[in-house]
């Protein structure tokens, strides 16, 4: 995993102690058992585990309850909590608004009213004090520049591009009206409205070499980061939704959307108008025909099409009997 | 329906007078039988009908002839001038051609030449003299609000958004690089190029606590509005075409485009990249899944997927005959 | 063909001696035969030959010998070289490398570092001082026009739009956040990331009363243009790559992507959400259904549906088949 530090993207406006959290998150507690000096500092996800910190869990997955102790868990399992294997732990009724509550009462971000950022006008474009620009990084027109923003050397940021919440590494070319670090679509879908969306406090990592095209929008991961690999090549109007990790050597053709938390191999080419599902696992070296929904995991090497995409010679198979049947 | 004002929006330049019209019309017309003293203030449709206004007619509709005293009727159908019901009313060769030229007399629109507005750099956005935006909300770098937006409170409104034509209620959130309010796709399909272009003098309405993405597009309605209900959750690169009447708590994944005049009910939840036929109806609580292309009315509480969308447990067992057959 | 003067867009950095190629190209050279005082002033298509220029060629055309005395070719196709129809000809081992190799050398574009243009803020717009815009046009506010641009009379180009190497006509009409002439999608695949990509060096060229929606991509030509024809409309969302060529009166709805080199005849109507495999032609008066995937050449006059698109007949043929067999 990478290192990035949440603090430079999302302000903090306090460290919330023991007291703090059985307060605010009230009804919603079922039980819990915390030491009593425990404050929080961070979050942390089953990925980066971070010492004063929360975790939250919506299932009882396998983790090891070692090098826990220093992790507050919080879950909407009975199970989890009865397992017994975490010195800090709270179960409550509904995990999505304890995270909504925990989460906007320590960091302020973008979808938050008491969120500030402070820009200068630099060359045309509003570039935020906070962002940390290499020397030889040209920024076009009409860009905006967030907050703890990290752009690489020798990068291109093309006209009317909006990046927040992002590190960009070296030699990464971004074109005209663009948008990293967007907000991820991240809600409980029973309780809908701006008021309740996830508070997403992760951000984008684009690693060296990258291209991307015109009005892509790739948004920030709900704790972690979306990535993006070294030499990807991203056409326009593609969308990567929050969570999501691509591999190195990426092609991925215009108008392609890439939904939350689907991870991506090395070296995979994906045609235009593609679609994917949440969650899945595309292998290496594996080649998606354009205009492909893409439902399931996709092996290593394979070369898939269609919706459901499936092998492409089952698919073209599938097509001439289709047109044959009947005839 | 809901109520606003046309003028704040879009400039009257004049009254018309009947001898105007019948000036401006010209060979266009065929017959009309219009009180001398009729003057034209406002355009009205089948839904909002207002005094001294236009409303076109392309077919004869089963509306009564009650409360049309003071509104002009142009129609291109015969029956509908013969059948004697309007005490105002025109007969023309070309209605398309008649709402571009009585619309374009009377208003001007950021499709006319004549259009103008003045904006205040304020904040590192332009806004228009003409806005009216709640003390509580915050816009962003890089934005443009235009004449007679107004926006309420504890808005969100982040970097390049374009805001035109439009009322944006209580609470809502719109993210980087969106356009709400821009002109719909209306014109005579046999008469192409942008001079030819319907004027578009309805606008946008978003209501309370909707959350719109990054890179969306929300057009502004020919004459009426187009709608996002309550607790809306609109994802990246979505289309919303002109007219177009969204319910409360959809939940709309990315890159769906809604063509125009399609009425959707409540709790609707859509998938990524799903495509809708103009003028369709989509009753309650329907779930539509990803890549679907909806052709046709849908019912309430109906799960719908594939093109065109049926039941999904048809498609489904339709994906699984045409695989199995011929092996 | 069109005329445009490459000079206005992209600097030119040096004339490239017969010397300075044989240097730059170094070890990708296998054979040669140039006269000592070459010189390269300019870059060739087979469409459009220019004295003094390269032109690149991947395989043996069926191209006359003729007018290629001032050019030079450059293959990677060692027929080409052996057949000795040429008198001033290159043999390489990587074409693509050539191309980049010579053409970042010659001409400075916005995809590389030594690019510059300067910008006048003119009515809340960044206006390159070496743009030629009507007096007549209207640009909006927070828009970006590049260097050489030209937008000719009575054009509207709305919010936040961008405008770099790109000739606009008359009475053409850009809606808001859209990107124009933006950087075509062309590189070795074997060889990826953003220091690979093809220096595009050609046009956008927008003839008279087009109309284009919002956030819609035109990605400029790699040699010559790509090109709209008179009074084609375009909605929101639309994706053209590099090289597309698209006839009078085209009607292209929303979200449709048309893929590298397309050429489509005139008064073609296309519904959203298409999709075209790249270098395949669609001929005059084809009607193209929404959320087709077009793989093949139309003729003149077809209307088709489905993916892969067929005759719209068939298509629904083969749809009620597929529903009915089993049953």
């Amino acid at each position: 995993m990478l290192n990035f530090n949440r603090r430079n993207f999302f302000k903090m406006n306090k460290v919330l102690s023991c007291k703090d959290l059985i307060n605010i998150l009230d009804k919603n507690i079922i039980k819990h058992q915390i030491l009593d000096n425990f404050e929080i500092l961070d979050i942390s996800s089953l990925t980066t585990k971070k010492n004063n910190s929360v975790l939250f869990l919506d299932k009882d997955t396998n983790i090891s309850h070692n090098n826990f102790d220093s992790i507050l868990i919080i879950t909407n399992e009975e199970k989890v909590f009865l397992n017994n294997k975490f010195k800090n732990i709270l179960y409550c009724k509904n995990l999505n608004e304890s995270w909504n509550t925990i989460v906007n009462e320590i960091y302020s971000h973008e979808d938050s009213l008491n969120y500030k950022d402070e820009f200068i006008l630099s060359n045309n474009s509003y570039i935020s004090k906070d962002a940390n620009i290499d020397k030889s990084a040209k920024i076009f027109s009409n860009c905006v520049i967030g907050k703890g923003v990290e752009i690489g050397k020798n990068c291109i940021i093309k006209n009317n591009v909006v990046i927040k919440n992002s590190i960009i590494k070296d030699n990464v070319i971004i074109c005209d009206n663009t948008s990293i670090g967007t907000t991820g679509f991240g809600f409980d879908t029973n309780k809908r409205g701006s008021s309740f969306i996830n508070p997403q406090i992760g951000i984008v990592i684009i690693d060296d070499n990258v291209h991307i095209g015109s009005s892509c929008t790739i948004d920030r991961a709900k704790i972690d980061y979306t990535y993006i690999g070294k030499n990807s090549m991203i056409d326009n109007l593609v969308h990567i939704a929050h969570n999501v990790i691509i591999g190195e050597n990426a092609c991925i053709a215009a108008q392609t959307g890439i939904s939350g938390s689907v991870v991506i191999g090395n070296n995979v080419t994906i045609g235009g108008k593609a679609g994917f599902a949440g969650h899945i696992k595309v292998g290496d070296n594996v080649v998606i025909a354009a205009l492909s929904g893409v439902t399931k995991n996709i092996k290593d090497n394979s070369i898939v099409a269609g919706f459901p995409a499936i092998d492409i010679k089952e698919w073209k198979k599938n097509l001439i009997r289709q047109r044959n049947y009947g005839h």
